[in-house]
């Protein structure tokens, strides 16, 4: 199944305990695409400015990833954010956001790509998100993610797109704030009842939860012992995930529990480098072999 | 193998967004014999104030529970303790602590009681720990609890009963506390070098973590929606751990595992109801109900 992805292209500047990179490739679209590239094709839908570095765009080339969605917009400048994560790594702040291009008109998905079965559309405002769907012509499974802005200031729009979409993925906070529930399978059946027929709920370090209608999944994160900077790491677990669900062409119960699976393990590849490096060094057998250790580490008898 | 439980008995006040429970039996060495009664018998060692009612007492009656190690001190009042669990039931404020006989010197192990196999020490002052330790004639599986306290205000003799055992169970912060660490693997394998052969971080809502020399495992909590009172969720998972491994006298990573899966569905049985009511009404065939469901949430392929 052809699988396509809307959400941000910038240039992050990151601290952690264990150092700094400054001015590298990030965005929720960036860590999707390069995740969902390990197990299955995947175009990529964003807009950058004219300042956008020639060898980001390099970093796409010889992957699996789709960049005639990638709108380079003239006279504009490219999205920036800034995080420093503390010395307790799951908690950061954030030093800058700079909107640039993403405060201007959404990209549209070219005609060329409006036939894609699988969508995900990553955190943006819910209004841009129901004019994706509006530009898509048969997709089979979309998958949305949010942030708490816009449960706070676009609750309207955003139930509109949970109307339209087959799944959600978004964070325990998130969830919590979506629904008014305090307990996590209490606000999956919540959500449900806005639409999805799945809620996927990040937990960061303690994993992630499956609810559907008639299921509960719950896996926790890899234990890594080497994290070294966690961004994208929802981002790229939503990659690892759709893209194996497009990749077998299933979206059955066993599939999303297979998808979230890799998805964490894709994740815990992500958070082991700085920016991307760690997601553009790897590959299928190292998803694989990650997968194996997961299994491995829940197994009791 | 014989199994003993060295902690606390006493009378608890709770409230809940799900009700008030007054009065009512709890104690870390309550919710561990009553745990692990489900899985093994076992004896139970601590003392309460003439002031316990006949009515608790009467609890412990047709359980294998041996009961010959419950000192009951003529002039002194039972330990009290009193909780309120916020709107997030993972949350709680300590209402008052009333440490009573618990304040005055230690229960001693009785005589017949102290050829005990696995023997696990809940929660007290380490030079207390070390007292029992010294009683204890040919344990062949000793582990501890511990608390902040000590870690801020005895850490010596903390120390000391970390060189002693050969496991320990401990919550995330108090594992992150005792060894500096923020990462909990790092972390689990820094307790390994103060003595303890296996660590067993606990995660309340999020589960639990082994720590070995040569192994990591990881299970997320049961996921139920009916949580009305936490209390004693800590010291049901260590019960029902420690009753597995002594029913079938093992102790090596597959056994710590499974004991680690029967201690979390024992202790969501636990927190289904006020006090020990939900463990007083289970069984074992309930455990292996619930151990099931748990097996089945974390399966994928």
């Amino acid at each position: 199944m052809s699988l396509l992805v809307t959400g941000t292209i910038g240039i992050d500047t990151v601290e952690s305990p264990y150092g700094k990179a400054d001015d590298v490739l990030g965005g929720s679209a960036a860590y999707f695409a390069f995740a969902a590239s390990l197990l299955s094709p995947v175009r990529l839908v964003g807009v950058v400015g004219d300042d956008f570095p020639q060898a980001f765009l390099d970093l796409f080339e010889g992957r699996p990833i789709d960049t005639t969605g990638l709108e380079i917009r003239a006279g504009s400048k490219t999205f920036r954010w800034g995080g420093k994560y503390l010395d307790d790594i799951n908690e950061r702040e954030t030093l800058f956001t700079d909107l640039n291009v993403i405060s201007e008109a959404a990209p549209k998905i070219p005609e060329a790509l409006r036939d894609s079965d699988y969508v995900f559309l990553a955190n943006t405002h819910p209004a841009i998100q129901l004019e994706f769907i509006g530009q898509l012509s048969r997709s089979k499974l979309l998958v949305c993610d949010t942030m708490n802005l816009w449960i706070d200031t676009a609750r309207d729009d955003l139930l509109k797109v949970l109307s339209a979409v087959h799944g959600v993925v978004l964070n325990d906070g998130e969830a919590r704030m979506l629904t008014g529930e305090n307990n996590l399978v209490t606000a999956g059946r919540a959500i449900l009842k806005l639409g999805p027929r799945f809620a996927v709920i990040k937990k960061g370090e303690h994993g992630a939860m499956l609810v559907t209608p008639d299921d509960i999944f719950v896996l926790p994160a890899y234990p890594s012992e080497n994290v070294k900077d966690p961004t994208g790491a929802g981002d790229s677990f939503a990659g690892g995930m759709m893209a194996y669900l497009a990749a077998i062409g299933r979206m059955d119960g066993a599939a999303l529990k297979g998808a979230i699976a890799r998805g964490t393990a894709v994740a815990s590849i992500t958070i082991e480098a700085f920016s991307l490096d760690s997601l553009a060094a790897a590959d299928a057998q190292q998803v694989e072999a990650r997968l194996g250790e997961l299994k491995a580490m829940v197994a009791f008898d």
